[in-house]
């Protein structure tokens, strides 16, 4: 046996994916791929997994079933180009592994994030931490930007000067803003990547990071597409109701028409049609005697 | 400020909580409770938190958007008595500290797992994992459970038979089997805590660890009612539906009934009757694009 | 049985510890203490404990043989208030749990750290990542100063501005200093918390986060004396030699001198004289082949 | 660029390491080796590595003063077969990705651990946890050895006897000891991986999982022979000593006799002689000031 690789991800090693004015995610290696998930998955099930009996097929009954110790088993890692503000929210990601770009050892160089008109947005009024949709006036955008550039360069002339004085590098840089960029080499294993990905492609997260994490979610996609599709399908494009909404939704569900074969008529195939008609039945039962508020 | 405790979680502090024939659950010790989930919440949204201004709701916020930090700062520490094959499964859950009686230290106690009539049952036929719910005969049982206690207590003869010739502990043990009792302390954090009990009260856990699991959700609802609450209503008893489960759905729920007022008269009220109504208009959007299969 | 606390701790619930000119730790609240370590290890080695019988020595036992776990069983939550620079070193440690106050949800505050006179120096020659102990001219240190704080207003009045103008605070926050002040809980266990510590008072830390740490160490100090007096003993004050060390060392330290008798007499005691002459013993084997490099 | 792989090690992937009567490690896949940890360092320290110009001495110098988070950018997955007893100590080790065979999906083989005639050993004295170097007498080990394997094969045809009755695998397997072999895929970064194997390497480690150490060992030596270097020089055989120890050794070193030189001659070179005579200098200082006991 050999690494698993595979050609249209090792085609992509190393490429530049921009993101923002001046940042990038490159794929630097990786291990594994949608192979190395059925590999496991077939040590962990034995002979239990002879049922499930092609790849696509049991990476998706693992997703679905939230089976998510064989998608660790494939490793990415990227080396990453990002704002300071970006870092800080990426870096809350605890599983992990980073090694950054030092202030303490190096000099920081000379580039700043500079938004694109586009994405300078209003105060969001419904939404504590969002950006409203409405567009900001021309010649307010052109106003943030030269404020935003003007002092970049002037912080940077100003850092340039205290090392300039000799004094530590760690202490001058303090006045350094959130804009600088940093670079990083970041390690996740599969299962904590598509957690990432979830929560930082969703809309509220902030446009910055998303920019990173659609790169990323292109990179993962040639990495393992059968495993990516089945993230898209039960993860990403799937929504959670909770135990109110269920109540209301089930009224409308009617049990006589959505049998087998209308399921099947529509896409949703053996096993998990039997699933989502389990799932049904379920709501049926508790909503009958579930109360509508508490 | 004095330590954040409450009385309902002081009183039951240290009761043993039997599990299976001779294993239990204790709460040994807590810190925190809904209170610290609300206040590590105001710090990090600081004003942001004001209009939701009461404890209940802002927890049931958090929960709903998977703002799961303010429950990473609750923590209980329980000592659980439990067969070594729950065990197993147990310790998979690595984002909690252990600390388990040792079989090189020490003797193991003459203590297994005997399971009652009703738990023995046959092979599921569907469920590669699971047990048919078709009754045992009583014959049968019976004769299990002869060959399950007569040959513990062989086992534990031959083990202390080795002991008294003088034989290392580490290596005396190893044909004590996966049924003896072992003990430990575990300390998990609230949000890990949940995720563990969502797995394993879940139905397709092995019913052994289900009624351990089943045991700590009573303790953790009276340390935390109000999380616990959110926990069930958006957790444990919400359902996750696929891409292509929505698209199904979404062709059943009608648009001009599924109003605020409705939502609001079947319980779901202000923001969260918005956020349902924003779920649906995605899917109808989403649905109408989507295919029925790929 | 109750809570695990003790008097000292309690009385500095919440206490203020100033660090740096606007910072601060709060301890907020902790689980367990000195006996509850005890208690653990005395779960995991059962009667193999009996022979470590006062509670002191059991600590330094599992302190020197690395017996972790039992330590992970307390836990302390802090409340902070640090620059951006520090938060940045400090969230590298990956198995705390964090809640911070955030940008986008909340407007930050107009504080910003300044060094203090001696904590400005000059870059070091030898070490990449410090700071030179010759002084910086006393005017040089103004100019510094001048040049930190007048910065810092200049950028805190841009960011109102761009508040005023009702730009997103996401956006509005990207030129704010590192030097700016943010606030975090911080949780985590006592074994993971003398990591921290060892990793962070040490005097190749940056000096601003050594202050913390130093302020924590006496907070650490408070809730479980006899574990920080091991700590000290073993870890902070102890020194790793490397195997071409020992061979050097190692042809310094005369068995016949070295006995039992002389160690007590210099008060290592009973079994920690016992595990000395057995690491020397090991040396003196292990240099008498050792080659003297490769 | 294309992955960092080395010749040696692809040689060895797949390759069985035998490991007691019926176990194996083989290593299965790995991402990096000795060149992506200074590809990360490089990153990390940027241009304030150039003054460590050559990887060997890069490496050492990271492993030295505890810069871990390069070595964790390599990644090994290895394939094990191991007994129940075994596994249970080395699930302890958290920070690491597994798939283990299950016994509720499928039919446990009929494996069993069986020790060596050298491998049965008295109870050691003086340790708890050990065994007894002495010599068990041939005739007691022959008996032992009856009684395990005997017991063995009653344990494995009462359990097929359950399965025939038709009895869930989950459950007819409870009576199954800890001396049956599990297999399992787990996948470590290389820090982890080190740190694994200093507790498991080492003598009071039971010597069952000490066997599988060291073939863990073999693998990743080859895998990075350089940081496998560092590693042994600077952790695997350096040693610890405490305060009072450090009190002690002081008095035996002469500091006139101690110079550069000396230590050169020795195999000490340029960075590490200075570094030792500057720990030295600080024993000396902190010994005169230190109390004997406390």
């Amino acid at each position: 046996m050999a690494h698993v690789t595979n050609q249209q991800a090792d085609s992509i090693l190393d490429k530049e994916y921009k993101c923002l004015n001046a940042g990038f995610v490159r794929l630097i290696d990786y291990m594994g791929g949608d192979e190395s998930i059925v590999q496991a998955a077939r040590v962990s099930y034995g002979k239990g997994t002879k049922s499930v009996n092609e790849d696509r097929g049991l990476i998706r009954y693992l997703m679905r079933h939230l089976h998510t110790t064989p998608f660790e088993m494939v490793e990415l890692k990227f080396h990453v180009k990002l704002p300071i503000f970006v870092a800080r929210q990426w870096i809350r990601h605890r599983t992990a592994n980073v090694n950054e770009y030092s202030g303490r050892y190096s000099v920081m160089k000379d580039e700043f994030y500079i938004p694109e008109h586009e994405a300078i947005h209003f105060q969001s009024l419904q939404n504590k931490q969002g950006r409203r949709t409405e567009d900001v006036p021309a010649e307010l955008r052109q106003r943030v930007l030269e404020v935003l550039t003007n002092t970049q360069q002037q912080l940077y002339t100003e850092y340039e000067q205290l090392l300039e004085e000799d004094i530590a590098r760690e202490l001058a840089r303090v006045n350094l803003p959130l804009s600088l960029y940093t670079e990083w080499y970041w390690k996740i294993d599969l299962h904590n990547l598509f957690h990432f990905l979830r929560l930082r492609i969703d809309p509220h997260a902030q446009y910055e990071i998303r920019i990173y994490a659609e790169a990323m979610a292109e990179i993962t996609k040639t990495v393992c597409p059968l495993a990516w599709e089945a993230f898209e399908d039960y993860m990403l494009k799937s929504e959670r109701f909770s135990r109110l909404e269920l109540n209301i939704i089930s009224g409308f569900l009617p049990s006589e028409t959505l049998t087998k074969e209308y399921l099947e008529s529509k896409g949703l195939k053996g096993r998990e049609a039997d699933e989502f008609l389990e799932k049904l039945s379920h709501l049926k039962k508790s909503s009958s005697q579930g109360e509508g508020s508490r």
